[in-house]
């Protein structure tokens, strides 16, 4: 049984930041979970472009209000605590917080917590160190 | 992209009880993501055993206050909001809530949502329809 307290991993190298987010990693590849968890935050004001080419990612609104744009369809869901959205056909999507926004994540492969988004938006598959202080464009 | 809302799936059969707790689905089996993603209320008051044989579950506690005993090292833990926990290894644990606790659950391998616990307090794999008013014992 692993047992982990969010403000503990907020402290630790298992919290990573950006421009326009931050994500505590409760569980990662190494756990051997088969999937990660994540406790993330993305700031108000930003308009995150995202593209997950490797990754499935369930996304659920803890807390805080915003927009997701699915570029495929053209369809902009309105985001607060209680809306789930999957990206279960590597979705290109755009969020847009009006405030801070809470949310509690899930990816498939569960990410290593070394790599960030590249330049498209995405984590690469068993990314080793790259920066942790990349913007997600 | 699917996009759910919480208050929905709890009117709808993705909504599960027993009478120690219920269980909101919010991924399953055929959304093909590779797990399961579930908000779930632990009744105040209750104990409910589990052990889950075939999967690996990850909790995260999102309100309410609690403990959990892992059966395994008898240790007990206390829970709140921002505590974690992981069966990476099929543990035996026990949830006492003392108030409701509401939690956001991933399952690997994914739950279809028409199983039960069983009289191990394990979710069968693959199971097909049994109850869904069964209590975790």
């Amino acid at each position: 049984m692993i047992v982990r307290k969010l403000q503990d991993i907020r402290k630790s190298d298992m919290n990573v930041k950006s421009d326009q987010w931050e994500s505590a990693r409760l569980l990662l590849k190494d756990d051997d979970m088969g999937f990660s968890f994540h406790v993330t935050t993305m700031y108000a004001g930003e308009e995150i472009r995202m593209h997950y080419q490797n990754h499935q990612e369930a996304v659920l609104i803890l807390k805080g209000t915003g927009t997701l744009e699915d570029l495929g369809s053209g369809i902009t869901h309105p985001l607060k605590a209680g809306v789930m959205y999957a990206l279960n056909d590597h979705d290109r999507h755009v969020v847009r917080p009006e405030t801070d926004i809470l949310c509690a994540c899930v990816f498939n492969p569960p990410v290593t917590g070394r790599e960030v988004h590249d330049e498209n938006g995405a984590y690469p598959v068993e990314a080793d160190l790259i920066r942790v202080d990349a913007t997600v464009t």
